[in-house]
């Protein structure tokens, strides 16, 4: 396999060729990487007519890629992107160790806290590090991705020395045409997507309204402040940093959005399960750890694992219902 | 009018001839006091027709009553029974003065905390006290009462010096076959009924289920414990006295209910106004006064009005919609 020396282009993995994976690794692999992407119900598809993606930073049609729908066919790789939902993690100790190499960066590009601190005690000799999405992306169809806006990542180490390795995929994403910057807290700058999602993903699907009746509800308004206030708590006592000043910012920039549908109401929607383990619980958990008790987050969490069990036992009584 | 003599026998007002009032009104009427009630939408059926209880302690038929659509037809009575949901509580500063004598009972039949203080504020020449009634009733139709169960009512007194009179209207409905005790701190009473009402009527209306599936989700079920937790902490805060024990005793008894609709589940279906200020509001503001944040029940609180507003705001849109 190649060594991640100066000169040579990284080679790039992508674990899970959904709405997220699929976006990024395309733009790379137009860019001239060389990827291998791991996809599940349309691997064969995508083999025969390749990747679609639509997207408002220019359309990407790519006939053919390295399309796996096992990672033991795959080679090992210098940057496995792992685009998995959260809700897919207790399959990364099977499907993760053909991709690896010593040095190999596992990138989480997911939602959610504790991933990193997973992956890092299960392959000590891989370097862990977190990519977050600021990404509108969804998957319309078999090899085919809808990108509607956005989609800056903020990338972070996780493990020690990777500085430079990190640097060096920021430099691969934006010389593909993906907005990348370099965040030097990726522990805070988890727990600042979190002050948006806790709170978003959670009453959007508990209330079953997109964020723009979240927001115009007085008592719901005040509901997200008290639960991003809880959350910027929970980030101190677990040592962070977050600047009580960001919820006011944070609902601002969501009262100038469009009606927005969270990514876990899309899931519910759908009858996917709920990332309510990374998005919720760990958080809920880490501050208990460190003294501080999240009690609307962890009420929330419990809320949303009953709707979670309810909404897809219903699916599966459909389904069976359909199949009789 | 009447004074309130050992002698004479107690007349009764019934606000509100629905679920409670037409059933204990009934029950009253039946065993010999004068009753006045006040009715709303059927006064004039009921005027014509009577009064129909369907009961498992026995139909009662009562072809004349005492019915009025405004107080102001009302004689003043020893006992007012405001058997109003609590929602309507604003009407009574302008329903009860024609009702009230000099030493009236105002004997407030409601779930949730705080109205026998502003009652007391309100007319201080009146006495108040709270009935706490354990009842599965609802109105069927028209001057038409159908009780499934229970009924036992706790009586309590707020005002002091109406220990007497309060124990005679103990006797009235024990004597008319409701099974009916006094509590001697209506404070904690009111707190205890609370315990259950606030996950439960919450929680049914959230999540959407009754009480039967809130308890067979480990996440749901521990959060009916958390917040049960937090409001016997909060009457605590308070100075309340309920036992810790209490919580798995009611959990308990839930447990062998059969599946059961909380009467804020009942009023989110028809689309009718929730109970959320009495039962959840003046709980989460009166543990704060005493230094105590009830967290989880104020974001159930936020939770509930969002969705009180979202439903009747769509059922004013259905009905404008039949109405084109």
């Amino acid at each position: 396999m190649a060594t991640t020396s100066r000169k040579d282009s990284l080679t790039y993995a992508i674990v899970g060729t959904g709405a997220v994976g699929g976006l990024y690794g395309a733009c790379l692999q137009k860019a001239g990487h060389t990827v291998h992407f791991l996809a599940h119900s349309d691997a064969e598809y995508i083999a025969q007519h390749g990747l679609e993606v639509e997207s408002p930073w220019g359309d990407i049609s790519l006939p053919q890629v390295h399309v796996y729908s096992r990672t033991n066919d795959m080679p090992a790789c210098d940057v496995v992107c792992v685009c998995l939902k959260s809700t897919m993690n207790h399959l990364l100790p099977r499907l993760l160790p053909p991709l690896l190499h010593p040095g190999t960066v596992i990138l989480l590009m997911q939602n959610g806290l504790g991933a990193e601190e997973e992956m890092a005690a299960l392959f000590p000799s891989a370097l862990v590090a977190g990519g977050l999405c600021y990404v509108a992306s969804n998957k319309a169809g078999p090899g085919h991705i809808r990108h509607i806006g956005e989609g800056n990542v903020l990338l972070g180490a996780h493990s020690n020395g990777m500085q430079d390795l990190i640097n060096r995929i920021r430099s691969d994403f934006t010389a593909a045409g993906v907005p990348c910057t370099v965040d030097p807290s990726l522990f805070d700058a988890r727990w600042r997507k979190l002050v948006w999602n806790i709170p978003y993903n959670g009453l959007s699907v508990v209330l079953n309204v997109e964020t723009d009746r979240i927001m115009a509800h007085p008592s719901s308004r005040a509901l997200v402040a008290d639960i991003m206030k809880e959350v910027v708590l929970g980030n101190h006592a677990c040592g962070g940093t977050i600047e009580e000043g960001y919820i006011a910012e944070l609902m601002a920039v969501t009262d100038r959005l469009k009606p927005y549908s969270p990514s876990m109401k899309l899931d519910y929607e759908a009858a996917r399960p709920l990332e309510v383990e990374y998005i919720h619980r760990r958080p809920v958990a880490a501050a208990r750890a460190a003294g501080f008790e999240m009690a609307r987050v962890e009420a929330l969490a419990a809320e949303l694992e009953f709707l979670d069990a309810q909404r897809r036992g219903e699916f599966a009584a459909d389904r069976k219902t359909l199949n009789n």
